[in-house]
């Protein structure tokens, strides 16, 4: 509808700040058309792309010393796109170490007014990532740094306590935000924030996380602590299996940080391994819990039906005739056994009912970030509809 | 709202077609009150009320001589309650071999014009029977018998058999419909028709449906065909588990008929135990069905996520606190290990994602379907907004 769209212009992101190019041919890259695909391979290659991909941490302090000019320049959304978002605010915690690029374009992504984004910046960063952050973040009100910082470390307990000192601050901030999603920083949306809204007010108040049967290969992460075998968990809990990343509840929030089974359970799985892949699991099959489900495995929850994270795990991939796979193969690289998308992964991604995917990466390919920021804008943008900030259905393409 | 309510008043049930008694005190029951709850068990007690119970077969050969008459005084939807419905088309088959009543209280219920039902009456039902189920159907353009019938045998293929019959029917009709539900008698709703067009919109095409993972104490079933060792499935198909019951997409039925994977598996099927509990789940797994998963266990979906059936297993009842409990205890009685219902569960029936709930009897307790039947007609008049045929959204409520 060329109308909104011109109504709206000021908000749709040029092909590059300086010297707009032809406009993103959105369409033909998600019906996967190969043209277009390999089109989207050539700029990868061209000087004046890759000049534009290495930006220094210090060109995010620079910029933001004028924080109208950054949030005009960059297009981030400075009002509500509807009442139904601004009606149902959303807390985040962005939990980051390096790549400042890849972060920034992940807030302006997500951003919008009315929710609340607490960024956890490593312990470990350097001081150039933490003044860039900083930075960045100093220019809204809604965006703030956790105080309390770990040093992440792969597989431990830090990870954890990174979400949960986000968590205690989201919940302290005056914003009522109704549910909480937990983001890295090399994860990216496939929804609007209009489309993530209206998909957990279909969840009527329940979560959305992997919670599945522990598989018997991964029992001993729970059985073992540091030079020790570990007792039992705490309450007789069943310990069950899943991810890092979550879409939870605010009531979710509140029993994490005071119901006093969980409390024990926090306690009980500090040394013990990746304790970030059963500890959100086994809370959301807890009586009590706010949006949780029966313990029982019929209400397992696999990752793919869960709207958090899309993420492909190479030994998974394979074809639809094979009975084991469970997507297709990545379009992309792999680092450690995870891909990291490319272009010809974005037909598939956002046919997915997931709100985010992991991992992205605009070092390995660009093109499929950048893509993927033009389509969810224009299509946030089309979504406007009329002067009483009712929003349009969702329409699946453009 | 009143305003709405009273402009379809004659659409409304009264609590007793002769002589209107107190209103449904729907919202008491629902929120689980004990003394409505008590009150409702009393009604169960009074003369009136079970004179009004046992309805002979020939009451309905009798009422739809005059079918303007019968549809007036059962108040029988007669017109598309929105624009949304009307464009959204269901398609129904309806196995029934005795309760003549349960089934025209069900088809009320589910009724609506743009719709499309084929009864399949077993062969075996009593001639009454009969004559009281065509009678009714005889009376709608688009409610008709399946003419080839089947003699419905516990376990045995022919219950597959009298959905294929209903289906290849539909399927012949000129009616645009879009998905497809299989019921029985003793079914009965708990969503208006417009919320489950809506549930099955937003399943984007998918199919929805019990199919997981055969579990081992149900591989004898497609190992043993009569009297011999099976030989493996065609095509090599992963065999999966699940129910009778599936909520399921045109293209879906198109694939069951005429792909000639499924024709096979169809052949192979005939001669094993309970056939409907592994035919719907393994096509749902196939490549090239529409809206179908991979077959992936990831993409399992147990009976408590797919859309199709709410049923309590006397097995797996039991308290929230317990590990293994699925759901609470029936607060009916049980039928050869199934709950059949009382109005103690309707609070929690209501809360559920399902479409339909099975079993009720109003030979049991005949309360239950009298509240959810006035519960649900208040709701789809209630759901009607304004002049152009523009639904409101749900409300979770009366």
């Amino acid at each position: 509808t060329p109308g909104i769209l011109g109504r709206y212009t000021w908000l749709d992101y040029d092909d590059d700040d300086d010297s707009p190019e032809k406009a993103c041919n959105c369409s033909a890259i998600l019906r996967g058309e190969r043209q277009a695909l390999e089109q989207a391979k050539l700029l990868t290659l061209t000087k004046d792309f890759r000049k534009r991909l290495s930006v220094p941490d210090q060109f995010y302090v620079n910029a933001t010393k004028d924080c109208r000019k950054f949030k005009s320049s960059r297009k981030y959304l400075t009002f509500p796109l509807s009442w139904e978002e601004k009606d149902f605010p959303l807390a985040y915690s962005m939990v980051v170490h390096h790549k400042v690029q890849n972060f920034e374009r992940l807030l302006r992504a997500i951003y919008a007014p009315q929710n609340i984004y607490c960024i956890h910046v490593d312990l470990k960063a350097s001081p150039s990532v933490l003044a860039a952050v900083s930075a960045v973040a100093s220019c809204f009100p809604n965006v703030f740094l956790a105080s309390r910082r770990e040093s992440v470390v792969y597989a431990g307990w830090s990870r954890v306590q990174a979400d949960l000192n986000c968590m205690s601050e989201l919940l302290g901030t005056g914003v009522a935000w109704k549910y909480f999603i937990n983001l890295c920083g090399q994860d990216f949306p496939l929804k609007t924030n209009l489309e993530m809204v209206r998909a957990l007010r279909a969840l009527n108040g329940a979560n959305s996380l992997e919670s599945e049967k522990m598989p018997k290969e991964k029992m001993w992460r729970v059985q073992r602590g540091v030079g020790k075998v570990k007792e039992p968990p705490p309450f007789q809990l069943p310990i069950l299996s899943g991810n890092a990343y979550i879409v939870v509840t605010r009531g979710f929030v509140r029993s994490v940080l005071e119901d006093r089974r969980v409390l024990a359970l926090i306690e009980w799985a500090k040394d013990t391994f990746s304790p970030d892949e059963f500890l959100w699991a086994t809370v959301q099959r807890m009586p009590g819990v706010p949006g949780s489900m029966w313990a029982s495995t019929k209400y397992d929850v696999s990752d793919v039906y869960a709207l958090a994270r899309l993420v492909k795990w190479q030994h998974h991939e394979g074809e639809r005739a094979s009975i084991h796979a469970v997507y297709p193969p990545c379009n992309g690289i792999h680092v450690r056994a995870i891909c990291v998308y490319g272009v010809g992964d974005l037909q598939w991604m956002l046919r997915q009912r997931h709100l985010f995917a992991n991992k992205f990466d605009t070092n390995t390919d660009p093109v499929a970030m950048y893509y993927l920021e033009k389509y969810l804008r224009q299509r946030a943008l089309a979504q406007i509809e009329g002067k009483g900030f009712k929003a349009t259905n969702v329409t699946s393409g453009l």
